[in-house]
């Protein structure tokens, strides 16, 4: 098999990079030109326009750039050819980091010593050991795992819920709609790394929050989002914390991006917020294997980290 | 031997829960009751008066509240009986998480994050991974070693300093004076856990500050103390900040402690304050492990956790 071309395609956020690096090997076509190209073997995608794909007759494979691959669930023309997700060292060990990071600044009581500071306020509050602090993970895969790997050794107790059951060393696992409250009765900080598929869509609401385990002395639940924005109701995370049902909230992802300059989350003083930065695509690192991938497949290899066409992730 | 009576000490917190905790199995005088006491054979103390110790003809070993005993040294009256200093996986727990936190809020950008929410700001700043940053941390003891494999665990590289050669897998270790700049130099994080001692004293001044790495794209070395105040002149910190030597310090312990409203470490928008609790004695984890010892030494059993009176820590 001759070496394939690409299509590149991205809607947000510049490209050139992406160009630069794959077209060091391989000729590189940049939408809008290639739309209905028959020499396109493959797209490399991020959020690409509805239907593009659908346009190209001889398209083999097509390449999330990114971990989640909803951008691509959601294009009503999505040709019916192998999706190949991300999956690399580089992103999982960024999204680690900022996991235990917001894990150890909601535990740690970050909110409140920065407002001791502003005080000039010397006090010592009361500190709780992780073993007594239970950390949810929703989604078991090769995200959440990694995570709860550090967590473990920093001595949190940890739970973890997922479609099915996936067991692992030192975590409770709960699984499917039966888990569900009783893993979010047992969680004081829960931390959601769910790909977003039909099923998990707004999961993230006021009912669900409420579920979570609220004890003396720990001021409400805390809720980390770093899986994707439509996996939350961003109003209800709001009434939570209006209610207490909530002490604090990091979030990295939300319903609309860029989160609009109205959005009442930017100035509430309980939620921290990143531009889904959690864990950046580097394409110096990414472009390199998915040539690599195109090279083994035109060798007549297998293709690695497939995305289940049925569940969506 | 009779069970000894025990004169608690404490000159900086209350003692009302230390003496509840150890007067369930013992004797608990309470200073300033006990001076000169022949029946005293236990003193448990925490920045106890000067020469106190000197006036008990039957003191037979002094326990430390905390994992520090500078304060204990310090005491020009100081009896030569053994020292016991406090060691608890409760306390190694606590400092590893807050050296991981702060490792980690430095190296994800927590401040640039927060001034980007004031302003709702969106945008991704570049991120590097931990493998490309060398977290270098001085004082290899138990904390310093705990703290290092949780960090290796996130990717970081690892340096380590210490008096003398202490080697740890996957460390690049450096001892003693001649090791001192090479370590600096290959450092970009620097986490200190040293204890105070006369050659400790004042140690993280601007000519050391000054030799840690600096390259392009990080703006500044960043400096953790987590270990003592006196270790650090509060100026030089101040001054590395404002000529760029330093980007950022997280800052537990200070030259005088409660910090004065005086000082300009509070309002520096680069430095983050914790008032010396990164790792707090918790009495109803400790008391125990003390009152434990004080059998064991009774049953004629060596006493654990001493204290090298020669080398002070």
């Amino acid at each position: 098999m001759e070496k394939g071309r690409i299509l590149l395609a991205t809607t947000s956020f510049q490209p050139q990079r992406w160009r630069e690096l794959l077209s060091a090997e391989r000729e590189v076509v940049l939408e809008p030109d290639g739309a209905s190209d028959p020499s396109i073997t493959y797209a490399v995608v991020w959020k690409q326009r509805p239907n593009l794909l659908a346009s190209l007759p001889n398209l083999r494979v097509i390449f999330s750039i990114g971990a989640g691959v909803d951008h691509i669930f959601a294009d009503p023309g999505r040709p019916d050819v192998p999706v190949v997700k991300v999956v690399a060292d580089n992103l999982t060990q960024y999204m680690t980091e900022y996991v235990v990071w917001r894990v150890l600044d909601h535990h740690r009581q970050g909110v409140l010593f920065r407002a001791q500071q502003q005080k000039k306020a010397w006090r010592d509050p009361p500190q709780r050991p992780a073993s007594d602090i239970s950390v949810g993970i929703m989604g078991l895969g090769t995200l959440g795992r990694a995570a709860a790997k550090v967590l473990l050794s920093l001595g949190f107790a940890i739970n973890g819920w997922s479609r099915t059951e996936r067991p692992m060393p030192g975590v409770s696992t709960y699984a499917g709609d039966a888990g569900l409250i009783p893993f979010l009765n047992a969680t004081d900080i829960l931390v959601v790394l769910l790909p977003l598929t039909p099923r998990t869509q707004g999961i993230v609401n006021y009912s669900l929050l409420k579920e979570l385990r609220r004890r003396n002395g720990l001021g409400g639940a805390v809720l980390i989002n770093a899986g994707r924005g439509r996996l939350q109701k961003d109003a209800d995370i709001l009434r939570a914390l209006e209610d207490g049902t909530l002490k604090e909230a990091s979030l990295d992802v939300f319903e609309v991006e860029p989160l609009p300059k109205t959005s009442r989350l930017w100035g509430h003083p309980k939620i921290f917020i990143t531009p889904h930065s959690a864990a950046t695509s580097d394409p110096a690192h990414l472009a390199p294997i998915m040539l690599r991938q195109m090279d083994a497949y035109e060798r007549g290899e297998a293709l690695e980290n497939l995305v289940d066409l049925k569940a969506g992730y």
